[in-house]
């Protein structure tokens, strides 16, 4: 079960190249994604209503996709325009259309009822493509159900066992988060270090146009179903960074980690590092990808191997401890969602 | 659920080579076919009544097949003749046997209720070996359920979009066909379109001992449980072609199609084009073979794509179109079959 | 459904070396086995209790394992030791225990109630590690149920087909077996055959110390779940053998059998060979290997294709034979087992 009414991520924007189709499925569903003359993103049932064929085996014909078995014409709402032989088109003929909107060089698609489907609601992941910041966008297929890369994401204590080498070195700080919990919409958590008045880290100094004491930060910004916001740095002291200010000579970097269930066991995962300093040198673009991906790989062995012993003894209880507080208020998070789709039963059936 | 009551297709007559053992699923069944030591096909039940082991793994003996897990010996009847160390055999000993015909180098078997087979309604495909005409024999193995299958033969409309440099040049002549339906037995559909007086085709042309205008035709029948025959061909216009006699120096091809189902989502494809001229050329036979592989490979791409996802979304409908006239009467045949043997009860339960 | 009072066989000891982790599914449950800084092979659920994280991607500390995800750390007995960062550990943070005896360099475990668990009940396998015997330990991966594998064991009419040329060759005698059956804890059969005043088989003259008449015997003593040990072989006649006196020169074989469910369809095996004679002969210890592999090798390519059809046609039913004594004896002792455990509710429920 997955919630419905929620913008999810379906693909980077290069992706989705022109004249090319991306058959993707997304929640159990087979999707299509494409770009019509303008390059406007297009997301479809990647079904003919007709006979089920895949739409992506057919062929765009301007801003519509042709089906090659036999022929029907499908127009970017999913309205079928032709029917090879037939003259009128009845109105049922046409296939499920996604909302979508591309936004920060990532596609977002609505699977809910779409007179729901608002774009303010989008999360903000502006340094994707702002002139200020500079990444690389990066995509995993994972072997899990994404709920377990949620928790992997909202929990710090794993950093120290899973990453001793890679992110682990940094996280032995044992300042614990505040965790606040904004219950408005589908509910966003704040996760947040603050080390005022503090040494620079290494990594921070080697890039730091400055020197001296700094107030640093790690916010994590979690929101239903599966979207993570990091936003870390350095910044001079005294220049007012907890308050909000962000001095420009400040060390920072915003980390995305976004998940879409494929299926109840498997999903996609989206992920950039950005950074605001040293924008043009692609060594380094490169280097923080790679680094990344090293880290991101000691999660996914964990994680893949959970997910088997989890399919295997379904059912069984599993123990909190402290560390928790992150991944199970958002896991009570995503439950109050499904809840609220049932209750209100909002979600279209599919 | 198939249909049961039929005679369906389990080989071609080369495909069980004598002292040969083919272990094939049939239905959901497991079946061995060999021949007997006079060249008769059987085919029994292959699983030993005993213990489930294999018979393919077993050996030939004469007409009787023993398994070679703890030697017991069945005759072509199925019957037990033989249980190594043990004088009395009961009756129950036996393993299932399948009625067998083997006609047109097909070997057909019966899979319902023995009582009710009857090999007078087995389906003629005597092109398969008569001397004017000449063939090769084809077998594909799909992964898709046979009615996918079906549906695509009986639907001229997909020629255009799956076959566009193959089949499909040839069928885009807007002439629509006439479809009859006789109900009786498990019912036939003939699907015609008559050309009077008309141009020869390219095709014809070359291979032709006359010129001027034909009469041409292309004709198919079907018959559940999924069993095609197709005659086209050309003959001098005024010959009487329409009206049934075929003058001898006329052009024609029989092209056979036939399924049986593996499980509910795969299935069995013999296939064969046969011609009624220059017999005798192998290059001929090998080039029409090649050709009709071509084409068969690009709806095999299609129908395995459409299970994919018929397998993905269960339950979702599909919307008919003027050009599924062909396919609807088949599946509505299907359906009054498998309905009529539920009613009767007739299908034995295996 | 799997027996669990009882003791399985989990691993031969060399398996499970020092500071190494065996992953193995044990009755459908993921189990880690690993030894204490003495050397005690410790068996614990392969499951954190936390979030599901396998302990075999965990690192050994002392006689501990510490789970490599957040951290977690458990005494052999599963019983967390550590939650870092978290001062209080409540009794539930545990992992389940399974007791643990070595015995004849086999790791036994007990998958049940572990109040049950005596030890005592533990089947002799001596001539594992006893120094008047010597074999070499052997194990296959059975892509079959275990009751498929204990038929096979327990039937000797499969000898003479399904091996011709290994083990067939000598059990062609006519003689019938004594079946004796004891129904103490869960059960043993015992099938015997005896050839008192007989010639020494032509193994057995290659290598006996003595010339002149025999008594020789193959003694089969069976237990559930699937504990085989069989006892050949010849003695002087006259020296008592069959009262139970074993002349120190009689040429003796004790061969080992075991299967553990792996999954209902998926089993471990372990055996071995052992002999009492040219010890350290070291290259006879790998020929009689090699001769047991071939011969299993023969049963393995039998019983998975059996499984297939049984997992092919569920419901379907078997008919007995004469030769089926022994295996039906086995599985009514294994359904027994398991009515029993249905019945008085003894089996936890994990």
């Amino acid at each position: 079960m997955f919630i419905r009414n929620c913008w999810y991520v379906a693909a980077w924007d290069i992706e989705v190249p022109p004249d090319v189709f991306l058959n993707r499925i997304l929640l159990n569903e087979p999707v299509l994604l494409y770009r019509d003359t303008q390059g406007r993103a297009v997301a479809l049932e990647n079904r003919c209503c007709h006979r089920a064929a895949p739409l992506h085996l057919g062929r765009k014909e301007g801003d519509c996709v042709r089906c090659m078995y036999h022929g029907l014409k499908f127009d970017p709402s999913g309205v079928c325009v032709e029917i090879p032989g037939q003259e009128r088109i009845p109105d049922k003929v046409r296939v499920r259309n996604y909302p979508v909107v591309e936004r920060d060089r990532l596609v977002w698609v609505w699977m809910g009822d779409p007179l729901l489907a608002d774009p303010a609601q989008i999360v903000d992941y502006h340094w994707h493509d702002h002139p200020d910041w500079r990444m690389k966008p990066g995509y995993i297929h994972y072997q899990a159900g994404y709920e377990w890369v949620v928790d992997n994401l909202l929990d710090f204590t794993h950093l120290a066992w899973v990453h001793p080498n890679t992110l682990g070195t940094d996280s032995a700080s044992g300042l614990k988060p505040t965790i606040e919990r904004d219950t408005q919409g589908l509910g966003t958590l704040t996760i947040s270090r603050w080390y005022v008045n503090d040494d620079m880290p290494a990594l921070h100094k080697k890039v730091a146009s400055f020197e001296g004491k700094v107030d640093r930060w790690q916010i994590y910004q979690w929101s239903p179903p599966a979207l993570l916001r990091m936003d870390a740095g350095s910044a001079p002291t005294g220049t007012g960074a907890p308050e909000g200010h962000r001095a420009p000579n400040s060390v920072q970097f915003r980390h995305t980690s976004i998940q879409t269930p494929e299926t109840e066991t498997t999903c996609h995962y989206w992920f950039c590092q950005a950074r605001n300093f040293d924008l043009d040198n692609e060594a380094l673009t490169e280097s923080i990808y790679d680094s990344v991906v090293v880290a991101f790989e000691e999660d996914r062995t964990m994680i893949e191997a959970q997910q088997k012993i989890v399919s295997l003894t379904p059912g069984r209880p599993m123990i909190p401890i402290w560390a928790d507080s992150g991944l199970s208020q958002a896991r009570w998070l995503i439950d109050r969602a499904l809840q609220d789709e049932q209750t209100t039963n909002q979600a279209p059936t599919p």
